[in-house]
C-alpha cells in the first residue's frame, strides 16, 4: 500500500464524498430537515468528525485553511448566487441594500468595536490588555453578515422576495466594506502611529475596492460573452468558459486587493443573458446544473469544516468577553436596522414593515467568512480569545437563530413568497408600466431608476448585443422566448404521456400519407399543398383523427404511470395561453 | 499587486483558458483541422509556448509533472473512454484485444529492449554503458500504445468499428502490462542480483494487477449505482457520484499498485447502465456533457504540455540510439501485429484483413504516458538520452503517423464506419440472433460468448437490477425506451419548428374547446367523451384542422430559420418508425 502517494487527491475526494453522503442521509429521513436547517446538521456532522479525529490522534483536528476557503470553496457559492440572482428585485432595492451593506456594516463594526472596548475596561474581566484597535479589528470581522449562512437558512424559509433580497444582497455587498476595514485595522495594528491621512485613505478605499471589483467582474463577464460567440463548432467546451472567466475575475480582483465577491457577482450577472443566448440548450443545462452542484458541495464542505475546526485546543474561553460579543452583535444589528429602515421608509412608498425589520435584524447570520478571517489574523497573545468568540457567535447565530427563524416567521405571519409564477398578463402589465414610468420620468426630467433602466436597455440592444451575441440581428422578444419554452415543455410532456399525434401535427408527413393513398407523391410544392386541401382530403383527415384520438385514449394511461400526476398538469401560465389560443380558433 | 498569493489557481486557470482558446481557434479556421490532427496542432502550440518561456526566462520551461498527469489529467480521459465505450464490439473482440494488449506488448518490450541492447554493443555509437536491464526498462515504457494519442487521431479518421476498438482497446488494456513490466525492471535495476523467483513473481503480478484493477473498479461502480438509488430528493448532486466513485476507484487501484486505468474503465462500464436508469434526464445530460468537456480539456492540456516540455536542455542527442529506437518501434510492432493476427485469423470466421493489419500496426501511437514514465525514471547518467529518444518517438508517431494515417486510410480504402445508426429492424434481428446463438451454444454444451452473455443478462435482471435500480420492478424494454426517446426528440423538434398542434393532439383541451362551443362543459367523464364523437363534432374537428394546418404552414418557416436544415430532418431510424406508423393508419 502506497497511501502517501495518493494522499492529497484521495482525502479531498473522501471529504467531498462524506459531504455528499451526509446530504443524502438527511434527505432520506424527511422530518429532520423540516425542523433543523441543513447547515446546523452539517456543522453537527463536522463536530462529530472533529471529535473522532481528536479522539484518535489526541491532537487538534486540522483547521479549515483560509486559502482553501477563499480560493476553492467560496467562489462556487458566490458564482451560483450571482448567476441565479433575481435581477429585478435586486436592482429595485439596490439603494436600500447598499445602505444596509455600507452604512449598516460600518455602524456594526464601530458599535461592536467600541462597546467591546468598554467591556475590556472592567477590571474584573481581566481584559485590559486588549487595545481599542484590536477590538475594532475584531469588530470588523465579526460584524459582516455571511452570504453562505444566509443563503442556507433563507432558501428554506421562503420569505417574500423583497425581504430575501434585502438580507441576501446585504450579505453579498458588505464584502467590500469588510475587506477594507479588516485590512485597514490590521495595517493600523502593525503601524507605530496612525496619521489622519491614513484614515482618509481608508475611506477612499471603499470606492476603489467596491467599484474596482465591479469593473473587473464586468470586463471579464463581457469577455466571456464575446468568447462564446465563437464556440458554435465546439459546443462541448462552452460551459467551461462560464466557470473559467468568472473564476479569473475573482482571482484577478483578489490579486489587486479588490473585492472578489463583487467581481464574481458582477461577472456572472453581466455575462448571463449573452452567454445564455449564445450557448446551446444542453450546454446551458450543464452550466446551471453544475453550478448548483458545485455550490451545493462547497456549501456542505464549508459547514462540515466549520464543525471540524471548532473542536480543538486553540480557544481561550474568557466567558464575559464572549457573551458580551454575542449580545452586542444582536443589539447593534437590531439598532442599525431600526435606524436605517426609518430613513429608508421616509423616502419610499413601499415601506419595510416592522415584522420585516425584525427578520432582517434576526437573519444576520455569521459564518465561514468570519471564521476564515479570524484565523488569518496576525499572531498576538489574544488571538485565541478572538477565535473562541467568533466560534461561539457563529454557532449561536447558525444554531439558535437559524433554528428559531422558521417558527418566528410562521408566528409573525411574515409575508411569504408567492408560490406561483406571475401570469403572462401580469408580466406584460409590469413591462408596460416600466415603459410608462420611464417615459414619465423622462418628461419630468427626473432621472430615476426606470429612466436609467430604459437607457441601459437601449445601449444594450444598440451596441452590446451586436458585439456579444452570435445572432445579434434576431433579438427575440421575451414573449416569443416564453412561447418557445412553453411549446418545448408541452411537447416533452405530450411525448412522455404518449399523446403526441404525429399525423395531424406534422404537415409534411400528413401530406405524404394522404398522397400515398390518393395520387402521385412527387413534386409537391407549397402552392400545390393548399390546392390539394379539397373535401376528399378533409374526409381523410377526419378518419385519421378519429382513429388517432381513439389510439390516444387507449395508450395515454399506459405510459402515464411513470410520470407523476402533477408533472403533466400545465401551470397557470401555460393554461392561460392554451385557453386563449383555443378561444381564438 | 499580490500575485504570489493567487499564483497557483491563477496559473492553472490560465493554462486551461489557453487550451480552450486554442481549441476554439483551430475550429474557427476550418481547413486546418481537416488536414492536421488536433493533437499535432496542440503540440505545436505547446512548442511555441515553451519557446516563449525559454526565450524569456533563459531556462528550461517547467516539465509536465508526472503526478499531475497521472492524478488529474489522465483519469478524466480514461473515464470518458470507459463510459462511452461501445460495449458490444469491445466484448465481441475481447480475446483479440487481450492478445494484442498482453502478448503484443510483451513482444514489443522484449523486442525493442533486446535489439536496442544489440545496437549498444556497436562501439562506434559510444553506448556500451547502457545495460540490458536499462534497455528493457526503456523498452517497457516506449512499447505501450497510448490511449490519449490513439483516441485523438482515431476519432477523426472514422475507420470501421472493429478496427477502432482493436487499436483503442489494446491501448487501454496494455496499461496493466506496462505498469508491471516498468515496475519490475525498475526494481531489478536497483537490485544487486536477480533471482529466477523474482521473474516468476513478475509473471504472477500481471494477473494480480489487471484483475485486481477490474475488481476494484467493479466494486466502486456497483457502489456508485447503489448510491444513486437514494438521490431522488436531491437530484442536484447526482452527477457528482459518477465522478467521485470513478476517481476513487482509480486512486484506490493506484494506492495498491494495481492498474488504475483498468479500474476506472471497469467502474465506468459497470455503473453506466444502472446509474443512467436511476438519475434524472438533466443529471444524465450534465454527466455526459461534463465528462466530454473534462476529457477534452485534459486531452488539450496534455498535448500542449507535451509541446512545452519538449523545449529545454534535458535531452542527450545520441542520434544513432534515437533513430534505431524509432525504427525498432515500427518494425517490432508491425511484426507483432502480423504474427498475432495470423493466429487470431485461424480461430475466427470474421478475419482481420491485411489492410486492417496495416492500420493497426501504423496506428500504434505513443503519447503522454511514455513521456510521464520516462521522467519518473530513477536518476542515472543516461536518463537524458532516454528522455530525448522518448520525445522523438512521440513526436514522430503523433506528427508523421498521425498526419499520414488519414490519407493512407483513404488510399487503401479501409472499410469505414457506417454513417447511419442500425435500423430498428436490424437491432431486433441482432438481438434475436443473440438469443438463438445462446440457445444453440447451450444445447451444444459449448460455453461461448453468447452463452456467457445470456447468463450474465439473467444474473443482472435477477439480482443486480433489484439491488441497484430504484424502480427494479419496471425494467423497460429497450424498444420502449427507444420509442420514448424518439417521441421526446420529435416533440422537441416540432416545438422548435412551431409545428406542435395542441388542438388535435391533446384530447382534453380539444374536448373542452368543442364543448365550449356546443353545450355544457361540466361533468365530462371518459365514457361521455366517446359518446360525443358524433358527426357534428367531427365537422368541428375538420374546421379546426383546416385552420390549424394553414397556421402551421405559415408559422413554420418563420421559426425554422434558426434551426439548421439538417437538424429537423428525422434520421433513418425515426423515418422508418414514422412511415410504419402512418401506414398502419
Amino acid at each position: 500500500v502506497d497511501y502517501q502517494h495518493v494522499q492529497v487527491p484521495f482525502e479531498i475526494t473522501l471529504w467531498i464524498m462524506l459531504a455528499s453522503l451526509a446530504k443524502i442521509g438527511f434527505h432520506l429521513y424527511n422530518k429532520l430537515p423540516s425542523v433543523v436547517p441543513e447547515s446546523c446538521l452539517l456543522i453537527f456532522v463536522g463536530l462529530i468528525m472533529g471529535g473522532i479525529i481528536y479522539g484518535l490522534n489526541d491532537r487538534s483536528p486540522p483547521v479549515m485553511d483560509s486559502d482553501i476557503f477563499f480560493f476553492y470553496l467560496l467562489p462556487p457559492i458566490v458564482l451560483d448566487a450571482g448567476y441565479f440572482m433575481p435581477s429585478r428585485p435586486f436592482f429595485e432595492n439596490i439603494g436600500t441594500i447598499l445602505l444596509y451593506a455600507v452604512v449598516g456594516t460600518l455602524w456594526n463594526v464601530f458599535g461592536i468595536g467600541f462597546s467591546l472596548y468598554g467591556i475590556c475596561q472592567v477590571k474584573a474581566f481581566q481584559l485590559q490588555d486588549v487595545s481599542l484597535l484590536h477590538n475594532l479589528l475584531f469588530g470588523s470581522l465579526i460584524a459582516a453578515v455571511d452570504p453562505v449562512a444566509v443563503l442556507a437558512v433563507f432558501e428554506e424559509i421562503h420569505v417574500n422576495e423583497k425581504l430575501h433580497i434585502l438580507v441576501f444582497g446585504e450579505s453579498l455587498l458588505n464584502d467590500a466594506v469588510t475587506v477594507v476595514l479588516y485590512k485597514l485595522f490590521r495595517s493600523f495594528c502593525e503601524m507605530p502611529t496612525i496619521k489622519s491621512m491614513d484614515v482618509f485613505a481608508g475611506v477612499g478605499q471603499f470606492f476603489v475596492v467596491g467599484l474596482g471589483g465591479v469593473l473587473v467582474g464586468l470586463s471579464f463577464g463581457f469577455t466571456a460573452a464575446f468568447t462564446t460567440r465563437f464556440t458554435k463548432d465546439i459546443r462541448v467546451i462552452e460551459p467551461l468558459f462560464v466557470f473559467l472567466y468568472s473564476y479569473l475575475s475573482y482571482l484577478t480582483a483578489e490579486m489587486f486587493h479588490l473585492s472578489g465577491i463583487m467581481a464574481i457577482i458582477s461577472c456572472a450577472m453581466g455575462m448571463k443573458r449573452y452567454v445564455e443566448a449564445n450557448i446551446s440548450l444542453k450546454s446551458h443545462t450543464t452550466v446551471k446544473y453544475f453550478m448548483k452542484m458545485w455550490s451545493s458541495v462547497s456549501d456542505t464542505l464549508i459547514f462540515i469544516f466549520l464543525g471540524v475546526s471548532t473542536i480543538g485546543e486553540n480557544h481561550e474561553w474568557n466567558w464575559p468577553y464572549i457573551c458580551f460579543t454575542v449580545i452586542f452583535c444582536l443589539i447593534w444589528r437590531a439598532l442599525g436596522v431600526l435606524v436605517l429602515t426609518f430613513f429608508v421608509n421616509r423616502f419610499h412608498v413601499n415601506t419595510i414593515t416592522s415584522k420585516d425589520q425584525f427578520i432582517i435584524a434576526y437573519g444576520g447570520l455569521r459564518g465561514a467568512i468570519c471564521f476564515s478571517l479570524v484565523f488569518l489574523l496576525p499572531d498576538f497573545h489574544r488571538k485565541k480569545l478572538f477565535i473562541a468568540a467568533t466560534t461561539v457567535v457563529i454557532l449561536f447565530t447558525v444554531f439558535i437563530q437559524g433554528m428559531t427563524i422558521r417558527p418566528l416567521v410562521d408566528l409573525l405571519a411574515v409575508k411569504r413568497k408567492r408560490e406561483s409564477a406571475p401570469t403572462v398578463g401580469e408580466q406584460i402589465h409590469i413591462r408596460f408600466l416600466d415603459h410608462l414610468l420611464a417615459g414619465i420620468e423622462d418628461i419630468c426630467g427626473h432621472w430615476g431608476q426606470y429612466y436609467w433602466k430604459d437607457k441601459l436597455e437601449y445601449f444594450n440592444s444598440k451596441y452590446l448585443q451586436k458585439i456579444l451575441l452570435r445572432e445579434y440581428d434576431q433579438p427575440k422578444s421575451s414573449i416569443v422566448l416564453l412561447y418557445e419554452k412553453l411549446e418545448r415543455k408541452h411537447a416533452i410532456e405530450l411525448a412522455q404521456a404518449g399523446q403526441l399525434g404525429h399525423g395531424p401535427a406534422h404537415p409534411s408527413f400528413l401530406c405524404s400519407a394522404f398522397l400515398c393513398s390518393s395520387s402521385d407523391t412527387t413534386g409537391i410544392t407549397d402552392q400545390k399543398w393548399e390546392d390539394t386541401l379539397n373535401p376528399n382530403v378533409l374526409d381523410n383527415i377526419q378518419e385519421i383523427l378519429t382513429r388517432n384520438l381513439y389510439r390516444i385514449r387507449r395508450t395515454g394511461p399506459a405510459y402515464n404511470r411513470h410520470t407523476l400526476p402533477g408533472d403533466s398538469e400545465p401551470t397557470e401560465q401555460e393554461k392561460e395561453i392554451l385557453i386563449l389560443r383555443h378561444k381564438s380558433l
